[in-house]
């Protein structure tokens, strides 16, 4: 299946002596590009949420290194500083020991632009994978519905979840986009809704709050959402108000799905009570679209992501397979 | 239980000769007024949505109507803009027949006055009965979850689902109060948090997705709401996101209160499947705040209302009484 002609956007570009990050904060008013020559400057723009994402943040970061030993830095001060640009990323965590792997074993200049190109190419390679897998689980005509951003924006390109979407689109298998808006930070709204329009994919947004309408309506047969991590029993956490929406999938019996590499998986972690939940400040709440829009003196509880038991998973999709239903047996025969 | 601490605001004003109304547009930036001096500036402010709230938008237009009959109006012709001002609104239909059946008894100035006063009063008193017969409901030291507004800004004061909430905080049974910030309209983070903080009662604003990740935190016990329309067998017409609550109290086990004045119950609807839903512009989502945050070319499908089956409801509280697991016996039982 060729899947080019929903497939246009790349976010993270290496241009041989810098990269170039599509500025996210910009999207959709205009298509601004942060060209970064140094660790540095790629580390601030994972802190600033310039680049976000986890696979384009791990992707980003790798470059990052590659920058910082052509121009000599300490390499040990680069890794720790990248790390630290967004602690609770697994695939930052993950991109990087890779190349310190490479360095440790001794690894030039250009074996380590092979390395980060390599992460960067299994990435794509992996979400078309992916789509493929996980379009092959939605029946011809099937409406969906997706949650925050998972696409081009957020990988090396063509997305994780919205990768699914786009094979199905492409295959002909889906006939309905709907994407949640995403409050807080409206990721659904302003990154989603932008990749669907510009690559052609008709599509429709909702508030969050219109899921459950939506689904008993029969518009749409899947959720289709991303990860952050997926513990070893295949509870996943991910942006705030996944969880609501596999609650009311099941209702309906709408079938939900997770899409995410495999790196994504985190088999130390037993189960999603041990994953801590990063409350984030209240002024994003209470400030909408930069506006302040609440009464003086109001507070706010702003968890910005929750988790999704594996027993409201109906397939856990990532380049290695797809696992239905997953639990802990079937995520330690798959990834332990 | 004196409830008049948390009970300060009145949004709906008889001056003798003109209409005051508290421009709920303008909240939570400023308290601004509008004098309405005939009807037609009451329809205006209803169909403006400078006023609403279903009991509040019925008493504005009682006053319209003695506005009307002082200036000699043609009453047949006042009554029909009234009504067409917000034509799904059931308790608008409601106070303006009991003005018109006035009218047709051969009233005065004074008498309508005297109706007009009578359902703003009785609007009051079956608030402050509504809250305390909600308010026994909930165990000491209880959290609770709101939706939208349905407080003193949308009724002659007090509120219905937030009159529970400020009879329980006076009675000190509600320990934690949440509100939901209620896309598009943000009446919620607007309105909702601006009474509390005006009430002085201690709350927190959550994102609308954020829900279900609170209950299962164990922090509420009931989400108590409103209701735009409750059907003959206890189905609820309300807010969009109303449902997806219900659906999510019910995973976790958290009580579900609709809260709203037996005007509210219209037993010529059958059940929520004959409620149509309104669509209104894809613009409200497309834009936040006041300002667009998706890219051009993108579509939105905004359903303002849903339907809240009666089997996930626990409690229906009128002014004549609760109403446990409502169903069309006992709906029937009450209203029939």
């Amino acid at each position: 299946m060729d899947y080019a002609r929903y497939d246009r956007i790349r976010a993270v570009q290496w241009r041989d002596d810098h990269l170039r990050l599509l500025d996210q904060r910009r999207l959709p008013f205009e298509e601004a590009w942060i060209d970064c020559a140094d660790a540095a400057a790629v580390a601030q723009a994972i802190r600033d949420l310039a680049v976000r994402g986890a696979p384009a943040i791990g992707i980003a970061a790798a470059w990052g290194v590659v920058l910082a030993m052509r121009r000599g830095a300490d390499l040990d001060v680069v890794l720790a500083t990248l790390r630290a640009a967004r602690p609770t990323a697994v695939n930052l965590m993950w991109a990087l020991d890779r190349m310190k792997a490479r360095i440790a074993a001794g690894a030039d200049a250009a074996a380590l632009v092979a390395e980060a190109q390599a992460i960067q190419d299994e990435d794509l390679a992996a979400n078309r994978r992916m789509g493929a897998l996980g379009a092959a689980l939605i029946a011809p005509g099937s409406g969906v519905l997706t949650h925050c951003n998972t696409g081009s924006l957020a990988t090396a390109g063509f997305g994780t979840a919205l990768g699914v979407i786009r094979a199905g689109v492409a295959e002909g298998r889906i006939a309905r986009v709907y994407a949640g808006e995403t409050r807080p930070w409206l990721q659904g709204a302003r990154l989603t809704m932008w990749e669907l329009v510009r690559d052609g994919i008709p599509a429709r947004l909702i508030a969050d709050s219109a899921a459950a309408h939506l689904m008993k309506s029969g518009a749409v047969q899947w959720v289709i959402v991303g990860a952050d991590r997926i513990a070893a029993n295949g509870d996943t956490a991910n942006k705030i108000g996944t969880y609501q929406l596999a609650i009311a999938a099941r209702h309906h019996g709408v079938g939900f799905m997770v899409v995410a590499p495999s790196s994504t998986v985190d088999m130390a972690t037993p189960g999603g009570d041990a994953i801590e939940i990063e409350l984030r400040d209240p002024a994003e709440l209470l400030e909408v679209a930069g506006r302040r829009m609440v009464a003086e003196g109001a507070q706010a509880w702003n968890p910005v992501f929750d988790v999704t038991p594996a027993a409201l998973i109906d397939a856990l999709v990532t380049e290695r397979g797809v696992i239905e239903r997953p639990d802990a047996a079937s995520m330690r025969a798959a990834f332990g």
